[in-house]
C-alpha cells in the first residue's frame, strides 16, 4: 500500500471523502425524503494558512519537530461534528504552535523537559480521532502537539502467552498485520480503528467492536510503560495480580493528563475459525430489548449483539419493514450457542429478518463518518452520543434522550437512531446517531445546545457520560457531575505528583 | 442456626478446631509416613488477659466500642500460620486498644473523626481472614480495629439488573442465603468465603473459587461507597464507564488504607442449572500444565480447572497414582464445552482419573484451615503461598519456589505441592502449600525465612507477589519492588489527599 494522505479537517483519508458530485446525489437519493436541506454544499476549505508560532524547537531536537501550517492545522482539532465543521470554515484560532514527533522515548523524555522548562502544554495525539475535544487544547499557553504515530514498533509477538508488546503509535491495521501470520488478533475493533493507535486506545479506554466479554481496551492490557514529567512508570507483566490498587488503571482513562503512555503488553488471542450469526426482526423495540438483556444475562456471550432501532435499522441496515433488528454473532467456541440465542428472540416475537440485509454493515460502520462529513457539508448537524445505563434505566433514557435532541433543535425536528454497542447483564451501551438541519456559521452552537441538553438528560436518567468515546473537554461538566468531588482531589493529587507544572493536556481528567 | 463462637487464635468456629485426639489421630495416620514429628500438641492457649487500653472511647458513643480482652485478642491478628502460632503461644504484645463495632454510617464517621483528634490508628476490620498482617497494626500509636460486622444489611436485591446492594460488613453465607430466593448468586467464593466479608473481599482484591471469566470480586463491582477521613466517595451505578481512570480501581485492593469501603453495589447471577464435569490424570505434569493452558487459550471458560501437582493429588484429592491431576468444570450455558475441554486433555495424554476420588475436594478446601491449625498444634510449620506468571515462565517459577523453600527449612525437608486456582490465556495463579518441621519457639522465623525465600524466588521468575492473598504487612517489601516509585508516589498523594491525618491502616500500601 501506497501512502495515502490524510484529511486535515475530516475523516481518514483524503482521497475517500466524498466530492461534491457524491455530496449532492447523497442529498438527493438519501436525505430528501425526509429532512429539508436546500441541497448546497460546503466548499472544500483552502489550504490553511497559520500564524507564526509562539515556541521555537529546542536546536538539538529540531528535526522531531513540525510548525508548517499544514502540520499544525491537521493536529488543531479531534474529528468530532463540531472540528469538521470548524476546520470547513477555516475557524483555526488556536492551534498547536508546534508538532512534535518523537522516534523514541527518550525523544518523549527529552520534549517534556524542553516544554516544562519553555512554559508550554504538551497535549498527546495518537491517530487524532478524538471526538471529544481530547486533542484540542483551549487554553492561553503556547502548545505543542504531541503526535505519537513514529513510535510504531511491534516490538515482540509471544506466541506462547499470547500477548505483543507494541509501542503507542502503532495504528490498528499496522498492529493486526503484525499478528495476522501468527494467527493471532487483538480483536478489538473501535470504529476508529483504521486511523487510531494503541496508544489512543489506551488513553481512552476505548471500546471495541465486540458486543460482550473483553471488549473495551482495559481488559486486554498486562502491562503499561509510561513516561510522566517526573519519570517512568511500568507496571509488571503478570496475568492477573492482586497487589493493592491496579496501577494500569491509572492511566488507562487519564487522557493523556498523567503521562504519556508509549508502550503496552496487550493479551492476543487466536483468530476465531467459526461463526455463526444471525439477524432477527422485532415488531415490538422493546421486546427486542429484552431479548438483548434475556442474551446476556443467560449467560451467553455473542460477539455482536447489536440492537438498531426501527429508524436505525432503516437508515443503517436497510430494513424495508419499520421493525427493529437485532444482529447477532458468536464467534469460536461459542459459535454453537447461537442456537439458545436465537430461542430468546423468538420468545420476545422475533423473526428471522430477510437474509443479506445487514451483510455490508461492517463496511457501512466502518464508512460512516466519511457519511458524516459528507452530510456536514450538506449542512446537517450530525453527531452521534452514547452512553450505559442499567436495563431498566432504559427506556425513560431514550424516550428523554429523544425529546431533548428534538426540544433543542432549532427546527424541532431531528431524526435520532440508537443502536446497542456493547450489552452487560446489568445494562446496555446505547448510541444515540442525531441528524438535524443546521444554519451556516451556527452550526457549532446548534450542537452544543443539543449536547448540552441531551447529555443533561442522560445524566437525569441514570446513564454515564460516556460509555467509550472518553471525557476530553466536551463531556467535563457532566464528568465532574458523576465522579466525586473527592475522588477527583484524589485525582488531582496523583497528576500533582507525576506533572507538577501541569504540562500534560490541561484542561482534561482535574 | 444458633450463634457458634468464633475461634479467637485460629480459624473459623470454635468448635470445629480439632481436639488433642483428633491432632493425635491426624499425626499417626497422615503425617507419620512422611514427616517427623513427635507426636506432641501445643495446648490451646488460655483466655487472653491484656493490660489496659491506652484509649478511653468517646463517651457519647460508649456502647460502639468495646474494650474487654477476648475482643481486642481475637481483633490483633489474621489467621495467618504466623498469627495463629503467636496466639497459640499467648504472644499478643499490640493487640488494638479498641474495637469499634459501627452499626450505621454515621458511627464510622464519628469513629474516625474521634480517632483522628485522639491520635488513634484505625485498622478496618472485615472477617479478619487476612493471612498478610493485614489486619495487624504494628506501629506505635494506640490503634482500633474497626470491625465492620455489624453493618450487614443487605439493602437491595435488584432483579431485573442482576445486582445487590450490600454493606460492607455482610458474610458470603448471609450473602447468598439472602440471593437464593432469588434464584441468583454472587458466584464469588474465596476460600474464606464462610468468615469473609463483602468489605474485605473489595478491600483486597480477593480471588473466588472459579478459575476464569468473572471470579476477582472486582469483575463483580458496579458501584463502591467509601467513607474516608475528608468525607464520602462515591462512583455511579453503570453496567460500564469510560469516563476517565476507573473510580473504583483506586479503592478495590486499597486495604483500608485510603478510605473504609461501607457499601456496594454487585453484580450477581442466575444460578447455573446445569454442569459438566471431568476430572482427569497425567502422567507427566508438564503435560497438563499445557493442557490447562491450551484449554483456556482456545476460548472455554471452565468454572473450575484445578490442576494438582502429584503431591497435591496424593494430599489433597487422595490420587493414588502418584499422577497428576486436572478437575475440571462447566457450568451453565457452558457446560457443552467439556467435551472439548477433555479432548485437549487426552491430547496432551490425559485420562479419566478414577470417579470420586475429588468428591470431598470442596469440602476439604473449607475445612482445610481448620487441619492447617491441627498442624500447627503438631509442631509443623505449614503456610500457603501464591502467584500469578505467564505460562512461559511457570516451569522455572515452580522449580524456584521448592527449592527455595527446601533450602530455607532448616531440616532441609519441605512439603511443597502446587495447585492452579485460576487459569488465563496468559497464565495460570499457582497456589503452593509448604509443610515442613517447626521448632518450639521458633516457629516464625523458620516461616519468615522460608517466606523470604520464596518470596525472591517468585520476584526472580517473574511472578506477582500476589494473585488473590493481598499485600498487607507481610508482602510490602516484595509489593515496594514490584511497582514503579512513582506509581508509589501517586498513590501516596491519593493517600494523603483521603487521609491527611494518615489515620488508616498505616503500615499498609503506602
Amino acid at each position: 500500500m501506497g501512502y495515502r494522505e490524510r484529511s486535515w479537517w475530516g475523516w481518514g483519508h483524503a482521497d475517500e471523502a466524498l466530492d461534491d458530485a457524491a455530496c449532492r446525489r447523497l442529498a438527493e437519493r438519501a436525505l430528501r425524503p425526509w429532512m429539508p436541506i436546500d441541497g448546497s454544499v460546503i466548499p472544500l476549505p483552502f489550504d490553511p494558512l497559520l500564524g507564526p508560532p509562539r515556541l521555537i524547537p529546542p536546536s538539538i531536537m529540531e528535526e522531531t519537530f513540525l510548525a508548517d501550517s499544514m502540520s499544525r492545522a491537521s493536529h488543531a482539532y479531534g474529528k468530532a461534528f463540531r472540528d469538521v465543521v470548524r476546520a470547513l470554515h477555516g475557524e483555526l484560532p488556536n492551534p498547536p504552535d508546534l508538532v512534535c514527533m518523537p522516534r523514541t522515548v527518550h525523544d518523549i523524555v527529552a520534549a517534556l523537559d524542553w516544554a516544562e522548562a519553555a512554559g508550554a502544554a504538551v497535549v498527546p495525539y495518537g491517530g487524532g480521532t478524538s471526538v471529544v475535544g481530547g486533542v484540542e487544547y483551549r487554553g492561553d499557553r503556547p502548545w505543542v502537539s504531541l503526535d505519537m504515530s513514529r513510535l510504531n514498533r511491534i516490538a515482540e509477538i509471544d506466541d506462547v502467552n499470547r500477548a505483543v508488546r507494541v509501542q503507542a503509535g502503532v495504528f490498528g491495521p499496522a498492529l493486526e498485520e503484525a499478528l495476522r501470520p501468527h494467527d493471532l488478533t487483538l480483536r478489538h475493533l473501535p470504529q476508529s480503528f483504521e486511523f487510531s493507535t494503541v496508544g489512543g486506545w489506551l488513553a481512552t479506554r476505548s471500546g471495541g467492536h465486540y458486543a460482550t466479554g473483553p471488549t473495551r481496551i482495559d481488559a486486554f492490557v498486562e502491562a503499561l510503560r509510561v513516561i510522566t514529567p517526573q519519570g517512568p512508570v511500568e507496571s509488571p507483566r503478570v496475568p492477573s495480580s492482586g497487589a493493592g490498587p491496579d496501577p494500569n488503571a491509572l492511566f488507562l482513562g487519564s487522557e493523556g493528563a498523567l503521562g504519556v503512555i508509549v508502550e503496552a503488553w496487550l493479551r492476543v488471542q487466536k483468530r476465531p475459525s467459526e461463526r455463526a450469526s444471525a439477524a432477527m426482526s422485532f415488531p415490538v423495540y422493546l421486546e427486542a430489548v429484552a431479548a438483548a438483556k434475556n442474551i446476556v444475562q443467560a449467560g451467553l456471550r455473542p460477539a455482536n449483539c447489536r440492537l438498531l432501532d426501527p429508524v436505525e435499522a432503516m437508515l443503517n441496515a436497510g430494513a424495508q419493514d419499520g421493525q427493529a433488528r437485532l444482529m447477532l454473532g458468536f464467534e469460536g467456541a461459542d459459535a454453537s450457542l447461537l442456537l439458545g440465542a436465537v430461542e430468546i428472540c423468538r420468545a420476545h416475537g422475533g423473526t428471522d429478518a430477510e437474509k443479506g440485509e445487514s451483510r455490508g454493515f461492517r463496511e457501512a460502520f466502518l464508512k460512516a463518518p466519511y457519511t458524516r462529513d459528507a452530510l456536514v457539508r450538506l449542512g446537517l448537524v450530525v453527531e452521534t452520543v452514547e452512553t450505559a445505563c442499567t436495563w431498566s434505566r432504559f427506556e425513560a433514557l431514550h424516550a428523554a434522550v429523544l425529546a431533548a435532541a428534538q426540544a433543542a433543535a432549532p427546527t424541532g425536528v431531528a431524526v435520532v437512531t440508537c443502536r446497542f454497542t456493547h450489552v452487560y447483564p446489568d445494562g446496555p451501551a446505547p448510541y444515540f446517531t442525531i441528524i438535524t438541519p443546521g444554519r451556516r456559521g451556527a452550526e457549532v452552537a446548534i450542537w452544543d445546545e443539543i449536547k448540552a441538553a441531551v447529555s443533561d438528560a442522560i445524566a437525569d436518567n441514570g446513564g454515564t457520560i460516556t460509555h467509550h468515546h472518553a471525557v476530553g473537554r466536551d463531556h467535563r461538566p457532566w464528568y465532574d457531575n458523576e465522579r466525586s468531588p473527592l475522588y477527583q482531589d484524589a485525582l488531582r493529587a496523583a497528576k500533582r505528583t507525576l506533572d507538577p507544572r501541569g504540562i500534560l493536556n490541561p484542561g482534561v481528567l482535574v
